[in-house]
């Protein structure tokens, strides 16, 4: 039986304003995360503590940790690739971390530039200090359904990853279609695939819309079992590798697939697109999920009536 | 099973164009089609005999279908409201038409001007007088999956309409979703509904993509066993209910879509994709589909690397 409840992790802040060329103020991002868990969000990925030389745009997280509640009802995770990054995270008081890890050679390589045995040998230390500290941790796997770099990805090379991250004790694992290259029936047989060797609980689908087929891919690993997925507000961040494509699919397009599924995400669509148009604003654009620009235009078609 | 075979039918030179503000000229509507064709789709709506007061985009459809060849191996299906638009559809040589019905009371009185049942006595003589000729018909059935102006619409209601236009001795049913309401599960249970009154084979799916469903809904109904699906190059006609909206899915993105899924459509996506650029210009805009986004951007891509 697919899930009956489905929770969203929004990642706008940081894996969508992360991509984004144009710059946004402290004061904005702490506004954007202000209003997404206004709209029922309760988890909401809210930086990352990497170098400032590899990404400018996070070099203020611990200034928007600052304005958040960790001890309130959202939970909001932090990217922390080493020790030291886990330092700053504990430090600014944060519950949940994330570390970020590949399913493809190649891509492992050229993004963190180490193999993939060895990036996983790095969050080790900072996986069981996270343990030891109460402090609750996601594992990214990109590249599940294809690379920029090598092309065709096993499900059993995903399977292999995305196990050892669990063994190692992250609690979630988020598969990531980082290219969106997938289509519904390879992300059946990357779920089945991968749920043989890590519980289906623990599993998040991680989707980009690139190719258009974001809410099938999420249909069918939801047909699967899996109750999480990972989407970015008005679809933030587009695709590093494809200039001017589509990245990570928008969240109001998973509040509304779910919606006709029958299934409760908790989160209020229109006030996701509210938020989706604030931020797009401060980016100098509009929203570009059809949801978004179906909910605009039919608010318009409303009041013309 | 779902299918292993898929024919799309390409709608774009007369749903799309119809639902385009800029004026195309017929040099240019010839040209698209024959681009079509020889991309490999076999089935390619060429055009509409109804008033040129209602539709003047379609007021050269007699010049247009001038130009096709009607012995070839691809089908030209031309809408005919009525006998008078039949006898028109005739005499240009034509072998297939269709004829367009409402599952919604509201929607056809404010489209067609009549009541379903009326409209259904309507197209009875022009089913006849097709079937007598050796004309296919094809019907269309609009908001099957929900209605601008009444909301809802049950699946029993699609049923029944399907099954008059299939009794009637339309060779093909074309369930079309006008405001891209649709959603997967829904979707699923539309088909089930349907195909207990008229077979399987019979049904078409004619997707929007307004909410950005189309390719999840299109996936959905090929599980339950359709194996025809409606699409309109570059998402030809956006949406006449959300301004600025989508419309017709992109045949790019159920090419993309059933390649995914190890199904042959027999139609060439770089080629289909270059007709979508080479029609998007002539009205003046870019490709909405992110499949033709996607393709156009990993060119630039390949050819930077």
């Amino acid at each position: 039986m697919p899930p009956s409840r489905v929770t969203l992790v929004e990642v706008g802040p940081r894996d969508g304003l992360q991509n984004e060329a144009a710059p946004v103020s402290t004061a904005d991002k702490i506004e954007l995360i202000r209003r997404l868990a206004a709209t029922g969000l309760t988890l909401i990925e809210a930086g990352s503590f990497v170098s400032p030389r590899w990404v400018p745009q996070m070099a203020d997280t611990a200034e928007v940790l600052a304005a958040l509640d960790f001890d309130g009802p959202v939970r909001y995770p932090v990217l922390t690739p080493n020790l030291h990054g886990f330092d700053a995270a504990r430090a600014a008081g944060v519950r949940d971390i994330a570390v970020f890890a590949a399913a493809s050679e190649a891509f492992s390589r050229r993004n963190i530039n180490c193999s993939i045995a060895e990036s996983l040998e790095r969050f080790q230390p900072v996986v069981e200090a996270a343990r030891t500290a109460g402090i609750r941790v996601r594992g990214y796997v990109s590249c599940v359904l294809g690379c920029p770099y090598q092309g065709e990805v096993a499900p059993e090379a995903v399977a292999d990853v995305a196990a050892r991250l669990s063994d190692m004790g992250c609690e979630q694992i988020s598969l990531g279609d980082t290219i969106g290259r997938g289509t519904p029936e390879a992300t059946r047989r990357l779920i089945g695939t991968v749920a043989a060797r890590v519980p289906m609980e623990r599993l998040a689908g991680h989707f980009h819309d690139t190719w258009g087929m974001a809410a099938a891919n999420v249909y069918a690993a939801w047909r699967e079992g899996v109750a999480t997925f990972d989407a970015s507000v008005g679809g933030l961040g587009g695709c590093p590798y494809a200039r001017g494509a589509s990245g990570n699919v928008a969240t109001e397009d998973l509040v509304h697939l779910f919606a006709g599924l029958g299934v409760d995400t908790g989160v209020d669509l229109v006030s996701l697109v509210e938020t989706a148009v604030f931020i797009c604003e401060r980016l100098g654009r509009s929203p570009v999920s059809k949801v978004a620009k179906a909910v605009l235009a039919s608010q318009a078609y409303d009041v013309r009536e």
